[in-house]
């Protein structure tokens, strides 16, 4: 069951998190029928996923016949363990993440200049630091290499965001897991310890005089 | 195309892999008939992957209209910039990954001894240190949990590793990434080194007369 707590309602945290991230799993009905998972690459580039990849084998394949996916970008940020707020049960163990799933159609890019735009913000996102010719579809040097891979496009038609942070734990147990990470002080906790507090700050209160 | 120069024959680098990491992307084909891509903590035991989650939602009606399943895990290593082989061109820039894709048919585990140990091994992955009841069927504080969660087990009848660590490389490029690395110096950049060097060994020779 989703539960609707976590779900991240603005776009523009989900663009945010795409943005930081630089792979994900692109998933598709195979030729075979079977669901496929393929970890890539991508960059949210122009409110679409580009990916790169061969011209032929089992992605293509499937993708021809039907180009419907699912992509999701996840990081785990803690894992909270049940005694942080529990000092018996197992059950309050979890980790703390962000993912986004998105669903849509995936179209094979053909024409040389947007592969190469495509190209060149996968690498920025990789390689910002530069170092290279910039990709261009009318160096001649790389008209052979964007003419043999193959680029895709997701255009999104649906994106979900799910943002796990506390936000279904009374203010008491959020406090105990605050104090738990603040006590194992890993290197990421300071960060969950912050998002922990946004995430409370936007979650719909649901007793609003309680807590004005 | 898969590339079978970066495929592991041996399963037990796959198995050690599954060992290490804790969450994947378990796809499925929705009750929509779209392909679907949830990310999920799993625990490799008894030669099986187990997950839990709700008994409703998306992903139980799913996989009881149609339990096939492919489940990925994936690690990026490092990234490899294009100049440290190529004073110009783009393409060389690279991800080293380890990553498993595994294919099979998922099934809700109902016995209550199977889905303690199930959660009980998910948890020492997740939380070694201990520090709660054991996960037991038999303790009555855990029998409501035990009642209410769903736990899947997923039995691999294929399992493809894809270790990429430069073993499509010539030896000279193969040492200008090691030296780009060692120059380079971030914190995981030592540990691939010593995968690319065990990866070189590992590879196939395609003339035994050269490298004698």
């Amino acid at each position: 069951m989703r539960r609707k707590e976590f779900e991240v309602s603005e776009p523009e945290q989900c663009e945010e998190f795409l943005n930081e991230l630089h792979d994900g799993v692109l998933t598709f009905i195979g030729a075979d029928g079977w669901p496929k998972a393929v970890p890539l690459n991508y960059v949210y580039h122009n409110q679409a996923i580009y990916f790169h990849g061969s011209k032929h084998g089992e992605k293509m394949a499937g993708l021809a016949a039907d180009p419907r996916v699912e992509f999701v970008a996840y990081q785990a940020h803690a894992f909270i363990p049940s005694y942080f707020s529990d000092p018996y049960l197992a059950c309050p163990a979890t980790v703390y993440f962000r993912s986004v799933r998105i669903r849509g159609i995936v179209a094979q890019v053909e024409e040389a200049d947007e592969k190469a735009l495509a190209l060149a913000a996968l690498l920025k996102n990789m390689q910002p630091e530069g170092g290279h010719a910039p990709i261009d579809a009318s160096n001649e040097r790389y008209v052979g290499s964007l003419r043999g891979v193959a680029v895709l496009r997701l255009d999104p038609s649906e994106m979900t965001g799910k943002f796990k942070f506390g936000q279904n734990l009374s203010d008491k147990r959020r406090e105990e897991v605050v104090q738990g990470l603040c006590q194992r002080g890993l290197p990421d906790d300071a960060d969950t310890i912050k998002r922990i507090r946004d995430s409370a700050l936007k979650r719909p209160k649901k007793n609003n005089s309680a807590n004005a």
